[in-house]
C-alpha cells in the first residue's frame, strides 16, 4: 500500500491507509493513547485503544519510526481535521534511544550549543526544519529570477593559489605538496566567466578563518553570487538586485503555507517559531504590523556622503559603524517606508582593489576621486548584500594592484581576462544564512544553519 | 538605446540598434570589412565600407569589446539572415591584447595545458561555453525533477573532522589550530538530513587528493547528491534515478537548440563541437544513429554475479574492471537496446561501510551474505552514478565500523542520527563533469570544467 503523508490525509477519509514517520509524541490518557507521528508533510494523530498495542506505545521512545495503517476518520480537533483509527503499527528500525532533548516541545530547550552537538536531532524539530526550506526556497527565488534573465550557473575552484579578498581569514591547506588555500569568494571567476557568459551565477561554499566568535560570523557559508556584464555603472546592478530580491522573498511567500502547515498542527504551541514565521509572512504579503517593504522599481539609495550626515557621524569617517547602519535604517523606514536602503559611493580605499572608482562626483559637489561605484544594501539597518562595479580594463588593474602595493603575478590566471577583452561589468554577493536569520529575527546564525562551522566547531 | 543581442537582430530589420559584444573576427576584404562580433547569444557580421572605420578596425585585435550602433539589413548568407550595415564603432575599453591562441579558430589548436593556464580566453570558444551552458542545463533539470518529487535543497560543510569515505586522498588543513578535512562527500550529511526533511539533495564542490593524474579525475568536482528515506530496498533509488536522468536529458534537448544557435553561425566551421552536440541532440531527441536510449519506466539491471558471467570475467573476481563494464555497456546496448545499464549487489566487501547489505540471495540461489544492496549505473560501459540502500539501525553501524576496525568516536555525531531513529533510506551521487564529458564525446573532463584542479594545477 503506498505510503500517504500526513498532510494528503484528509483525501482519504473513511479509507484505510499507510502512513509512516517518527514518533513525535506520545499521550497516554487513562483509556486511549494518542500518538503523534511526524513526516516530512507534517504532523499526523493515531488513535489508539488497543491495550495491546498502548503497552508496546509505552515502551517505544520519541524518535522511533513506524509505519502506521490505520482508518482515517474526520475530527475537527485533530490535525487537517482528520485522525487515524484502529491502526496496526509496524516498527522500520530499532526504538530509538530517547533524545537529549525533547524535540516536539514548541521551542528546544536546550542551550544552542547542546543543540548545535546533537544536529542530528535538533534539526528535526519543526522550527529549525523551517529555517531549512525557508533557505531553500531564497535559493530558489534566486535562480529562478536570474534564469529568466539568460544567467548561466557556474561552478568554480574553492581551493585557490592566492588569498581573493585579503591575505587575512584565509584557510590554508596542503596542495600536493605547495600551499593552497580555501576560496574566500569566487570573485576572480564569476569575473572572468563574465567574459564567456556575459551573465553567471554561482550558488556554493565560501570560507573565511575569521577568528571572531560572533552571532553572525561562520567559518563556512553559502554565498549567492551574481555578475555582469555590459552595465552603465553599479546602478544597473542595484536594479537587478531589486528584482532578484524580489523573487526570492515572492518564493519564500509561496511555500510559507507549505512551510506553516508543517509547525505545531497538533500540539498548536511552536509558539515562537509559529509567531516568527507569521510575522515574515506578514512582512513578504505585506499584510500587518511586521509588513516587509521592498519598494518598486527601485529600492531608496543615499551617497556615502549622505549616510554619515543622516546618521549624525562626522564627515570624515572613513566607514559606516553598526550605529550608523541602524540609524539609517530608522531613516529609510520613516522617509521612504522602505526596509531597504542602497548607500552608494563607499570610500574606495575601504573597498576591494577590483572595485571601479566613482564616476560622478558627490551629491554635494565634492571629487569623485576618492568614492567608488561599490554599494552596500542595508536590511531594516543591517547590511545584507555587498556589490558594485568593478574595473575592467587592464590597465586599471595594473595601476590599483600598484597602488595597494600588491604583486601582479598571483593574479596572472585573473588578469588575462581583462588584458583579452573585458566589458564594463559589475555583481554582488548576498550570504545565504544571514538572510534567512534576518528574515526570521533568529539572533545567531547558528540557529538557521544546518551544521555551522565556527571557532571552535567543526563536528558533526 | 537598450541594447540588442545577436540573436534578435532578425527581429529588428530595417530599424538602427545598438549591439555590444567581442570582436570574433576581422575579414578585411579589398572594398569591404566584415566585423563578426560575439555576444552571450551568438554572432553577428557588421559590415564595414567607411574608410577610416576600417583603418581603426585594422588595429584593433580580435577581444576587443566594442558597442556598434548600425542598421539591420536582411541577408541570407549572414548568421540568422540579418546583418549590421552602416555602423558607428565605440569601444568599451582598451584595445584587446592578442590572445595567446585564436579564439574564431573552429578548434582550439593550443595544448589542453596552454589552454588550461589562459581559461580565462579559451573558455570563450563557443565550444568550451557550450559545454558549461550544458552543464548548467543538466544541474537544472536536476534539481526541477527533485524539486517536483517534494525533496529539499540543503548545503552542508565542506570542512569536517574525520574523512567521509575512506582515510585516503584526503586534503587535511589547519582549522584554527587543529586537523581539518575537505568533506570527500556530503554522504553523512544528506543522510543525517534525511531524518530531518526525509528528502534532500545537494549540488555542491567535493575534493578529492587524487594523487593520478588521469584524464577523469579532478581534485575538485561538483557532486550532485541525493537521499531520501522510507524506501523498501535499492530499487526504490534506481527508479528515482532514472526519472531524475531522464529530466537532466530532457533540459538539456530543451537548451540544445539554444546552445547551437550559438556554435559557429557565421564562420559555419566550428566542426568538431558542431558534430558533438549533434551527436548528442540526436541521443537526446532519439534521431540518428547516435541516438540516446534511457528505457522507461526502468533501466535494465543484473545483479553482479550476472555481470561477471556476462563480462566473461572469472566468477570471484571482487570488483568489475574497466573492461568488464565495456563489455557490459555492449551487452546492454545488444540485449536491451540501452545505453544505461544497472549492475546491483555489489560485494559488501568494497563498498562503504554505511551500504545496506544485500536482502535478497543472488540470482542463482547464493546467500545474500557478502554481497550489498549498492548499485552503479553504467553508461555506455563507464560508470556514472554510484549508489544504494544504507544501514538505517544503530546497532548495524556499530557492527560495520567493528567489523572494519574501525572506531566509532570520529563518527559520534553522524551516529547521533541513528541513534534517534532513521527510516530505511537509499540515494546516489552524479560527477557532473564526468557526466558532461560523457555526454560530449569529450575525452578529457577538462575539457568541459571551467577552471579545473587536479595534481599539477590549481590556478587560475
Amino acid at each position: 500500500m503506498p505510503r500517504v503523508l500526513s498532510a494528503s490525509l484528509s483525501a482519504h477519509v473513511g479509507a484505510t491507509v499507510t502512513t509512516a514517520g517518527w514518533v513525535h509524541r506520545r499521550r497516554q490518557l487513562k483509556s486511549v493513547t494518542f500518538l503523534i507521528l511526524r513526516d516530512a508533510a507534517g504532523l499526523a494523530q493515531v488513535v489508539v485503544t488497543a491495550a495491546d498495542l498502548r503497552a508496546r506505545l509505552a515502551d517505544l521512545p520519541e524518535e522511533s519510526v513506524l509505519e502506521v495503517t490505520g482508518r482515517v476518520v474526520g475530527n475537527p480537533a485533530a490535525p487537517a481535521g482528520v485522525e487515524l483509527v484502529d491502526p496496526t503499527v509496524r516498527p522500520l528500525g530499532d526504538p530509538a534511544v530517547p533524545p537529549p532533548f525533547d524535540v516536539y516541545r514548541p521551542e528546544l530547550t536546550a542551550a544552542l550549543p547542546t543543540q548545535l552537538d546533537h544536529a542530528a536531532v535538533a534539526l528535526r524539530h519543526p522550527g529549525r526544519a523551517a529555517a531549512l526550506r525557508i533557505s531553500a526556497a531564497l535559493v530558489a527565488g534566486f535562480r529562478a529570477a536570474l534564469d529568466r534573465l539568460g544567467f548561466v550557473e557556474v561552478h568554480t575552484p574553492k581551493i585557490v593559489a592566492a588569498a581573493t579578498e585579503s591575505g587575512a581569514n584565509v584557510f590554508a591547506l596542503d596542495y600536493f605538496g605547495r600551499p593552497g588555500y580555501l576560496a574566500q569568494s569566487p570573485q576572480f571567476y564569476k569575473q572572468m566567466l563574465v567574459g564567456v557568459l556575459e551573465r553567471v551565477y554561482e550558488v556554493g561554499p565560501v570560507f573565511r578563518a575569521e577568528p571572531h566568535d560572533t552571532t553572525r560570523h561562520l567559518a563556512q557559508y553559502t554565498s549567492l553570487d551574481v555578475e555582469f556584464g555590459f552595465v552603465t555603472d553599479h546602478r544597473d546592478v542595484m536594479r537587478l538586485l531589486r528584482d532578484v530580491l524580489a523573487g526570492m522573498l515572492g518564493e519564500v511567500e509561496g511555500r510559507l503555507g507549505e512551510v506553516e502547515g508543517r509547525l505545531g498542527e497538533v500540539e498548536g504551541r511552536h509558539g515562537e517559531v509559529e509567531g516568527r514565521l507569521g510575522r515574515l509572512a506578514g512582512r513578504v504579503t505585506g499584510a500587518g504590523a511586521g509588513r516587509l517593504d521592498l519598494p518598486a522599481p527601485e529600492i531608496p539609495a543615499v551617497h556615502f556622503t549622505e549616510a554619515l550626515a543622516i546618521a549624525g557621524a562626522p564627515p570624515d569617517e572613513p566607514d559606516l559603524a553598526p550605529a550608523h547602519e541602524r540609524a539609517l535604517g530608522d531613516w529609510a523606514r520613516a522617509e521612504h517606508g522602505s526596509d531597504f536602503l542602497f548607500v552608494t559611493g563607499y570610500p574606495l580605499a575601504k573597498r576591494p582593489f577590483y572595485t571601479h572608482p566613482a564616476t560622478e562626483d558627490t551629491p554635494s559637489g565634492g571629487p569623485a576621486r576618492a568614492y567608488s561605484n561599490g554599494f552596500d544594501l542595508l536590511f531594516r539597518g543591517v547590511e545584507l548584500v555587498t556589490g558594485g562595479q568593478r574595473l575592467h580594463r587592464y590597465a586599471d588593474y595594473l595601476a590599483a594592484l600598484a597602488q595597494r602595493g600588491e604583486p601582479v603575478e598571483p593574479y596572472a590566471g585573473y588578469l588575462d581576462a581583462f588584458r583579452h577583452g573585458m566589458p564594463p561589468h559589475g555583481g554582488f554577493a548576498i550570504g545565504l544564512e544571514r538572510m534567512v536569520a534576518r528574515l526570521l529575527g533568529a539572533t545567531n546564525v547558528r540557529e538557521v544553519t544546518a551544521f555551522p562551522r565556527d571557532l571552535h566547531r567543526l563536528t558533526p
